[in-house]
């Protein structure tokens, strides 16, 4: 194990995060809140570590596989255990272990809570100062595309170093690197990522929402977050607003390869098997879900019944967490999509989480082929997704994701069980949590938060948000005794 | 599509239904029940059914793996249609859907039923005839052990067939063939299936059983099945009988080969690998069953904690069905266990169902082994299990069955959803029907029953508990368009 670059790239993030200290401290400014400084001494702890780190060459520049899976994972703890000093020194969230979960929450892109609506004196979010705000829904800006893919975006680092570490950040079974250079393609991808939430911003603006308000919900919808600046979520905003959210949530969940297709004019290279299927999924649930609560007449209106369906489907499977209803009043049917399309996700290469429509594509396609060569047992068939053959390394990979992707959901739900809350809470915490999408049901539904665990549960949940977000294997190798062997 | 020899299979099969149906016809006699009559006529109807299908010789003998799954899939849905006409001609069901739920239930040996405690003027099962209740329980140790495996314990078929189909009827990733002999190794498995249950049956008359229970109840603990003859399950017998009936609940979980090992006095093969850790499993969740019942003072004494918690694991991880508690009632880290060990299930090649421990050792061993290659990618290992590689080709089918068992979990969960019910009474139900366990949790607990399901949920609960018993690619097989190509 190579540990001196470890403390490198770990000096490197400190300063990065030290940088990322200046959204909310300029919030401050603008809103005069005493805040400010409890962000400026977190910063210059960033600082005096980050430089402290950096000093002395390593003597051995080389990242293997093994190395890009321990620095992204302590990258992502390491960010958080700093970035969940602001709470506590401001006393918005006294308690360290809450703010440390708000924190992971919060990069991980998860959007769960432990602020109740009974918070702050019966107040909730809206009691939190508006830098506390902004810090929130910035982190979620910061996970959605990678902190780490943004350090390589700006920092010159070498390439055979970069791809081991974008392979274990970036979401999805393997890296497509846009560009040849790892460098240029995490730089591209920012700039995609810059220009759609700048256009979600300006959308908002449109529609009458506050620049605040609008600046938020941008920075939380491009990261498929969902912490909200409202105790009411998105159920008080005009419709127009609601709609705009919707769409812009399920347009941060495609793959952003696709949209440097359609910037090059590669139309042909824009809908992947992934997008399609993607697509599909969303409309045949938001069809389902439309149909099912208006025929129960749990929405009086069609278009209602649209409305919300549409939103609900699109904030589940982007795995943002935003609400506009509280679907944890819906029939059991649509509960059951809603519960189902949480393990399905987005799509890989973008911000969203879940288990990723490619890899279910893989899954799926491998499975049937298996089943085919029963039928035929001579018949030899290649996994092909677009034309192109999965290895089987790639396909063998997807299946130990799977099953230590259900091996931790397995411990977790236990672990979970033994705070006494019922199954429903228990399955879909957890769910909610690994996925990083934000609510559940019933204790933990959009209307509800996760306050009410102890802090052991939080403890499985922060974990659970980072297994989540870094897809399993990078937190897991973090802990395996095999990796610091020798 | 050989045609003729499935046609064939199906002939002797109706003829060895035929005298199956003796066992509740001497019951029925020996009672003096009018029932009688109900069998005696399908009886009749299969005999002449089977009679007509085995005039005129099959031109082609050949049997592959594709008329393998076809024949075993085909056999169990027409010995289930056939077997279910006598609840339906004497009345004690009639309902013809139920019928098949209720038969279905029964030699998949899940256990599940359609007659609630207010059944039969509020006398529940025990309002049933004799003859009726022992066809329910016989059904059962049918099924255990696998039908064609007895067709093929006692009738003259080549070798090659026979391996097919005890391929595709037996449970587990292979079958482990005990002598070189198909037909021997079925025959040695129904001697030590007979002598086992015998066992049984003269422990449970030494505890003071009544013959009648005592043959229903060895009956369905042998085949893992779970009818019960009293509406309160096993919880008004004694202790000791509720002991006897745990310890064979677990003993019919072992896989066979150990019981022949022992036999034998091949002491080093009798515990393998999925027999350790299938004891494991019990003894861990007994364990924390029994601590969290205890402490939680669900159960105020330790010695009743650990009878019921022993006996509710026993029941499930079986997938036998049996109840002494509700365990709907328990705490819900308690719940949790019993639902995950629901999918765990028994051990292969014995007559529980689950998804089997051996899968799970190897999806487990395959994952690690995989997240190994991530660390060191030059190491290469072998898959081993008990000292013997497990073969890619196996590996593949077992994540092939893996996959293919979430997506009919997720199919069901999705359509059974529109009944209505709660979440947990959803996905228990299915859990409960495509393991072969029986009850689940909520309406489906064990003072539940699945009497207010829709028609619709029944047909998606027997295509469940046949996929269940079959392991999943006989039922999807049978339904492939592929399969009925040339």
């Amino acid at each position: 194990m190579n540990f001196s670059i470890i403390k490198r790239v770990l000096g490197w993030l400190l300063l990065f995060e030290a940088i990322f200290f200046l959204v909310p401290m300029i919030t401050a400014i603008v809103y005069r809140e005493t805040e400010f400084f409890s962000f400026m001494i977190t910063m210059f702890l960033c600082i005096i570590l980050g430089v402290a780190c950096l000093i002395g060459k390593p003597k051995n520049n080389t990242i293997y596989a093994k190395e890009g899976f321990v620095i992204v994972a302590l990258c992502w703890i390491v960010l958080s255990l700093f970035g969940a000093l602001p709470f506590v020194f401001s006393g918005a969230i006294p308690n360290y272990i809450d703010a440390l979960f708000e924190t992971v929450s919060g990069f991980t892109t998860t959007g769960s809570s432990i602020i109740p609506p009974t918070y702050a004196n019966g107040l909730g979010v809206e009691g939190l100062p508006k830098c506390i705000l902004m810090w929130r829904s910035f982190m979620h800006w910061i996970g959605g595309m990678g902190v780490l893919v943004f350090i390589i975006a700006f920092l010159p680092l070498s390439g055979a170093r970069n791809l081991h570490i974008m392979k274990a950040e970036s979401p999805g079974p393997v890296v497509s690197k846009i560009v040849p250079k790892v460098r240029t393609t995490a730089l591209i991808l920012y700039v995609i990522y810059f220009v759609l939430t700048l256009i979600q911003f300006i959308f908002l603006l449109c529609g009458g929402m506050p620049v605040f308000d609008a600046i938020n919900t941008s920075f939380a919808t491009a990261g498929t977050g969902g912490f909200s600046i409202k105790s009411d979520g998105m159920a008080g905003y005009s419709s127009y607003l609601q709609i705009v959210v919707t769409v812009f949530m399920l347009v941060f969940s495609i793959n952003f390869n696709s949209y440097y297709m359609l910037a090059r004019g590669r139309w042909k290279e824009i809908i992947t098997a992934e997008v399609k299927w993607f697509l599909i999924i969303v409309a045949t649930a938001i069809g389902l879900v439309t149909l099912n609560v208006f025929l129960t007449d749990t929405i009086a209106s069609f278009g209602g019944a649209l409305k919300h369906s549409a939103f609900s489907v699109a904030t589940v499977i982007s795995t943002t967490g935003f609400a506009t209803e509280d679907f944890n009043l819906w029939p059991s049917f649509s509960k059951a999509i809603l519960v189902l399309i949480m393990f399905v996700g987005a799509c890989a290469g973008s911000t969203g989480g879940g288990i990723k429509v490619s890899r279910l594509l893989i899954l799926g396609k491998s499975a049937s082929n298996e089943m085919r060569k029963m039928i035929h047992p001579k018949q030899v068939r290649r996994l092909t997704i677009d034309g192109k053959v999965v290895e089987d390394e790639v396909v063998r990979s997807v299946y130990a994701f799977f099953i230590a992707y259900i091996a931790i959901f397995v411990v977790s739900l236990l672990l979970i069980s033994l705070d006494g809350h019922n199954l429903v809470t228990d399955f879909t915490s957890v769910a909610a949590t690994m996925n990083n999408i934000g609510p559940g049901l019933d204790v933990v539904g959009p209307a509800g938060s996760f306050a009410n665990f102890s802090w052991g549960s939080k403890l499985v949940f922060i974990f659970d948000m980072l297994a989540g977000r870094l897809e399993v294997f990078p937190m897991l190798l973090l802990f395996a005794p095999g990796t610091w062997k020798k």
